[in-house]
């Protein structure tokens, strides 16, 4: 399969219009670690699949604004090339470009909204790259955790924005018990796909196929870890007793498959012992999601992708022996 | 006018008790970043003003007290005499002693509370410059913004303070969009001025004015950024819909304007791309502006300059080319 | 004293499962930074009887099985030898088993849920520890705080804990002033002793006099720094008119305490400057716990030994020449 990108990657060499489409394609495939065109070509149409079958064409359409602030942002910014031919400054902006229609009602504001929060998470990879490139850690989501958390609620502050789709401000109360139902077996496989497309903030079964054969056309275990910490969280979500609906939705899973993805063959090179740690974290990451749903009930905000930050962070950061240096790639930990 | 300040160098240099006082006054220039015990004498003269005015002595005091603390403390935990000398131990304290007094009633506990503030913020600037050192970052004014922060919350949890100036805690509910109103010029001048003097916790037209006479004997490219971050912040502002009595009384403004300094002449040699730079950093501290104060409303703080904080470090830290290192002045940077 | 201790060191070193014993023993000894199982052996006797004495003998086993399932973790991620045989991966498992199930009610998920807790302290150690280092500060309750605060924020989310002993909820509210008392010198005692048990989470007089003597066979300034602290923090509690009945509990000095030993004797060599510096570094962390009780209240959370953690690294972080580097224990900077 790589075998078609030769071609490919010789036309980019000498246009820069190709090289551009391919950055903000890589850039999209990137949000599961994938440094190919084809894999976020692949999430591309995904995304505006379920863009489009939920109605919601706006949140396709703000990822495609967001990224391409972001590369024109880098340009200006005149970042590093290897990381910017390599999708490292778009994943975060079209995350926030997904993110923040999906939140807010659309209007002439939120677009530009939109293209700030792609320009400026292009500032927030530099800045928080820099600060963990001191202990040898990736950047991950955290830039699209932290602008879009205070796009978001920044947006409650002023008038300009309509806010009615974002989680209500509450004191936190526990799980009504009634709430949590018995694994069955149709639940769990919508459980499993929905948690593969959550990454991206939609829940559509089609959308997680594809996604699925984005990964798998530039990393077949990178596809395999996908599906197994899905099911993984599933089933630890299911036997902690969690709410059936958030299983069901994946809103319990888009983080531990992250987590399962990082820890099994991004930054550590697959081994029996890497699949044991790595379970460890996806199934912490569980837990941590259903801490931090929680932890920003008081703000009314979403967790997004903070829980598969912090988990992977305090699994990384030990920079444990497992850790073979030499199979890390090195587009991946700027 | 940096002519006059060679005698007075001089006289400093051999006498402790000038030498003393210069440091104190440095200290408060260094609030906006001017290392230059006139600007300093003419904040202290804007603030005491604004002060007085408005039928609350106690804050200017308060200030006062918590810098002398802090300049004791500094001598007596032997800091680095280069960085002394230029007052950067002193301006946290300075905010520390202006800010309790302006939330918590008057007491001889407050006192108490006040010098210990000051002094306990020598021990969070050195702490917080020395993790910032890293990345080659200034502390700039998070000492003050944590120090502030964990006093203020914890008056509420002792019966010897009066907290009733404090803000309540609550839920977070969007703005009611009646609340922002169109742009009119009388307000606008005056959002312009209150954003000026509320970097000192201070709404007032004269201490204003004070304070950018106070910016300009000592740099002239300082005073505009002051002015024009201002100008941004209140556009932006109402552009976005924020509630009008929050942007004339200065509360929008005061942390774009510092980032304005910051970004536009302290910490990059000043050039077209600079200004877009720090164009784009102070129209985020807005945003991040209305985002903080809404995420502190659960904890009935406020947020003080902690937006400033957090913008200029996101867009410190990057460690961009636009960055001439040479330019830097060595003080601000500890 | 410590001559005791060759004889047993020479068995432990031919035999693994002495060993074994030892680094448990050393792991609940290095809560309060003894480097020592005799330690350990009394805080053990101390915890196993106030969790008896208080009717929740689940507390005590809840630690065991935490601190059990840490080693075997430490074993099998190959964590340094030296670290681990001093104890530092037990601690904050120890804290963590004895924190859960004071808050959540017993069950077989709980066991799991101890079991994992202490396991992954053991990650979360080694990943603060190393970020920690690049400043020389050691990471102390940090890992026990941040992983017992996310698993017990988690529990609420799901349906398989009873979390009826959790804080409730709540929005903050100044103290009523009638809870504060004057001091009285029934009440000072107890206060006092509650403090130093309540570093392990229970309030009981004579688990605290086992506690001082735990420490008093390893160090005596340790001991004698454990009760000032405790002195001073009863002491400023009342003068800021803190709510009785927390100082009394001991809720109020478990953290200074911990401060006092940390600043005065573990990490600087006592001098009279030490003393100073670390009695306002014990007055600082009664204020921390004042405030950290209030703002972990939205969230529903005991604030543990966060002020601890937060106040003595304000305090370390500095790096002041008070300390000489050549009297810091290797064991315990790690």
């Amino acid at each position: 399969m790589k075998a078609l990108l030769a071609p490919w990657e010789r036309l980019c060499a000498s246009s820069a219009v190709l090289r551009f489409v391919d950055i903000n394609l890589r850039g999209v495939g990137q949000v599961m670690f994938m440094d190919n065109p084809l894999s976020g070509l692949l999430f591309l149409v995904a995304i505006g699949w379920g863009s489009y079958a939920g109605g919601v064409p706006q949140v396709a359409t703000g990822g495609i604004v967001a990224l391409l602030a972001s590369t024109v942002a880098a340009y200006w910014l005149d970042v590093d090339r290897t990381d910017l031919h390599a999708g490292l400054f778009g994943f975060n902006a079209y995350l926030v470009g997904l993110a923040l229609p999906t939140f807010l009602a659309p209007s002439p504001l939120l677009w530009l909204y939109v293209a700030l929060g792609g320009a400026v998470s292009v500032v927030a990879m530099l800045a928080i790259a820099r600060v963990c490139k001191t202990w040898g850690v990736a950047a991950l989501t955290a830039p699209f955790v932290l602008i879009t958390l205070l796009m978001l609620l920044a947006a409650r502050a002023f008038a300009g924005f309509g806010t009615g789709a974002l989680p209500v401000s509450a004191l936190i109360t526990p799980i009504d018990p009634s709430a949590a139902n018995p694994l069955q077996f149709g639940d769990f496989v919508e459980g499993v796909l929905q948690s593969i497309s959550q990454v991206f903030l939609k829940g559509n079964g089609l959308s997680a196929v594809l996604l699925v054969a984005g990964l798998a056309v530039n990393s077949i275990p990178a596809a395999v870890l996908a599906v197994a910490g899905a099911t993984v969280a599933v089933v630890t979500a299911h036997m902690l007793g969690a709410e059936d609906a958030l299983i069901t939705g994946g809103l319990l899973g888009f983080s531990p498959l992250l987590t399962a993805i990082a820890l099994g063959c991004v930054f550590y090179p697959p081994s029996l012992r890497v699949v044991l740690y790595a379970l460890v974290g996806t199934v912490f990451t569980v837990i941590l999601q259903g801490a931090m749903n929680l932890a920003f009930m008081p703000f009314g905000l979403p967790a997004l992708t903070a829980p598969f930050v912090v988990a992977t962070w305090l699994f990384l950061l030990p920079g444990l022996q497992l850790k073979a240096t030499s199979a890390v790639p090195v587009k991946a930990t700027s």
